[in-house]
């Protein structure tokens, strides 16, 4: 019945139940599934559990499974395995089909030659539709799906691209070269797989061929899978700014302890480092106590406005809006931010001081500290970004710690600073 | 010279341009190229710029612009637009155009009726192979692209949709019903946007026919319009996590420092209520103004790894790999991670403790402080977000700031209460 239920599922829907399910169920759900296990599911599945799913099915099911999958996905798989289930997955292919496996694995990971599927449907530069539909008509193997016909020069390298859908609305003496899409561009299979996605979000591209380095037509790189990158890279940018790795909700405590000790341990450090700026100011601390109580108020709104700067940036930066030539106009108008609402918050937290302990000065040195404080945020949240990416490291990555580090050090230090100058 | 660089330029580039300038310079670029507007630069354009550009466009360029868009691309622009410019472009369509557009407008915003064109390659469920081709090849007016003709009954419903690569690769004779894809799905036009580009890419859709309360065809999505959806999505949940809106890097200053206002004050607000917490325990400050210094170390770690588990949670719900199923097993995770990184912590905290101001009890007190921080932190991590997403609140909005207010109040009434306890 269980079985029953599930014959209409998507694949994707199966690999989002498997990674539902505790540990137990899940292996139960594989057994039952047996033969009619899909090659899919695995494609889909979390990469965290591919290994445990593919250790639980039987060699005769896995390799039913792998033989019924496109080459990109076996592709796919084979990144995220080990040794001994790759050559598994590697045994269980053809001979031919092994081969162009490996040859697409010998491109770099996370490269265009990796995300490609071998399966193109090409012509010469010469033929006509008619020869085009003759010729898909006597062809046993089309790829599953495809969308274009690619031309290509007698040395295979490709010279534009025809959609199927004007093949089809036009006549067969038509020669193909009329019907030449504006909108071509091939990619180098070298190219790293989030300007592949770039390039299909930004010039909204259906399918691209990808040629090697003498230009030589050797796959094609589709939309579905351009849409997973752009997808999985934005989720990448989101968790790596709130300090997390490449983290699943299927992953076990032990891997997500593992995962985020070391963004907490540098956090640790720059909340000492904070502590230590504090800690110069232990006399005025002691003098004034109120200063304890008030203190935390500027850092928290340097950090969330140095937070807010840095994730339009880092943001900009991805989507390529953020470039050498408007970055000056950015950091101006981010501490203009700063300064304008710095003095907003600077008034109403200076009469909140003033009427809470009834000192205008207290008053006077929290507001200040706050406009300097919220420019540095502002200031802070745009260059750091700026500067990394400028410096090869990905802004996503470290920002967030340097942005509030600065904010925290700055907020106290000014706070505390002028507390000793204003208040003593 | 300018102009002819300009000529090979997707529109797409040319937009990004025209963002990147400053007022000026975008005034004369527009002013250059006159008649050679084209109309899907406004369609790529930032919405925030839209109404400043057409403003700058004379109405015979506007009008030659906007007739050559696809409907949905008008849909889209109208959206972003006040009534006089709403007018004026439906005003330069054709009749026929401008009632279907304003019947796409009659959708709610943000739904699948919205995002759809009207523009579908359609045919009877009897039809064969060849009837289709010679349909296509003596049609006039097929979309500029498509990738599937819908198969519909005799009342416009749609019952399946056949790749045009079958339909190229299939004898004249074939039934297109034996060529139907598994992968079909309609789309209710009264769907949310989100839902759209959920399912496009949980099933790797390429085109999804749009229907009707009455189930019949009113038009069909494409994935490239929900390859958008999902990257605009993804970035406002990034924004908002952060404590950013719908902004813009092309947005002026007034206009951020407006934006995140609001923001900022709800922060003040909470850092407020964490300094009310400071504020009970004055006399444990006055009597070790150590505590002022550490004090800061266990907030900061708290609202880490709080924010760390809110944003994998966040991002889990938006891919639906979060739901009621598995809800209470994330949660038993994350407080178990939780308490396993805050035991950890606490020892390496506890020692620098001891080391620092010479006091064992000091890192006695702190080490348990930030135990029971690290796991609030857990749990208000990934509780607030689950809570909030069954409230019907989208938890990336808010969850940000409940959670840091959570672990700052829980993490100074922790250090300060123990700390009254264990020092005084
Ligand atoms: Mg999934
Ligand atoms: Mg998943
Ligand atoms: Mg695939
Ligand atoms: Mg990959
Ligand atoms: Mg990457
Ligand atoms: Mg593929
Ligand atoms: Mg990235
Ligand atoms: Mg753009
Ligand atoms: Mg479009
Ligand atoms: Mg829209
Ligand atoms: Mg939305
Ligand atoms: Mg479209
Ligand atoms: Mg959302």
């Amino acid at each position: 019945a269980l079985l029953a239920a599930m014959e209409p599922m998507h694949p994707a829907d199966i690999a989002d139940l498997l990674e539902q399910l505790d540990e137990g169920p899940r292996h139960r759900l594989i057994a039952l599934l047996g033969h009619d296990f899909d090659g899919e599911v695995l494609s889909e599945l979390d990469e965290g559990l591919r290994e445990e799913v593919i250790a639980a099915l039987s060699p005769a099911v896995l390799t039913d499974a792998v033989r019924k999958l496109e080459s990109d996905d076996v592709v796919d798989l084979l990144e995220t395995l080990e040794e001994p289930q790759k050559e598994a997955i590697l045994g269980s292919l053809t001979r031919p089909d092994r081969i162009a496996i490996e040859r697409a694995m010998s491109f770099p990971d996370g490269s265009a030659g990796r995300l490609m599927q071998r399966e193109v449907v090409t012509a010469p530069e010469h033929w006509t539709v008619g020869d085009a539909i003759d010729f898909m008509r006597a062809s046993l193997d089309l790829p599953e799906q495809f969308y274009h016909i690619v031309l290509v020069d007698p040395r295979y390298r490709p010279i534009g691209h025809v959609t199927l859908g004007k093949v089809m609305s036009s006549d067969r003496v038509t020669p193909l070269r009329e019907l030449l899409e504006d909108s071509f561009r091939t990619i180098p299979a070298t190219q790293d797989e989030e300007d592949v996605a770039y390039a299909f979000n930004q010039y909204h591209l259906i399918s691209a061929p990808v040629v090697d380095d003498n230009d030589r037509l050797v796959g094609v790189i589709t939309i579905d899978d351009a849409m997973i990158v752009l997808s999985e890279e934005n989720e990448e940018d989101l968790l790596l700014l709130a300090g997390v790795g490449d983290e699943s909700i299927a992953d076990r405590t032990l891997q997500i302890v593992r995962q985020r000790f070391p963004w907490l341990l540098v956090n640790l450090g720059t909340a000492i480092l904070a502590s230590l700026v504090i800690a110069q100011f232990e006399d005025v601390l002691a003098a004034v106590v109120a200063l304890a109580v008030l203190m935390p108020i500027v850092a928290s709104m340097g950090g969330n406005a140095g937070t807010q700067s840095m994730t339009v940036a880092v943001r900009a930066i991805a989507t390529r809006d953020l470039t050498g030539s408007n970055a000056w106009r950015v950091v101006r108008r981010e501490v203009t931010a700063g300064l304008l609402n710095g003095v907003a918050f600077a008034i109403i937290i200076g009469i909140v001081g003033v009427i809470w302990f009834g000192n205008v000065l207290l008053g006077v040195v929290i507001a200040l500290a706050m406009v300097i404080n919220l420019v540095v945020a502002g200031l802070a949240g745009v260059l750091l970004p700026i500067l990394l990416d400028k410096a090869g490291v990905d802004p996503a990555l470290a920002s967030g710690t340097f942005v509030t580090t600065v904010t925290d050090v700055v907020g106290f230090f000014a706070f505390l600073g002028l507390a000793g100058i204003i208040l003593l």
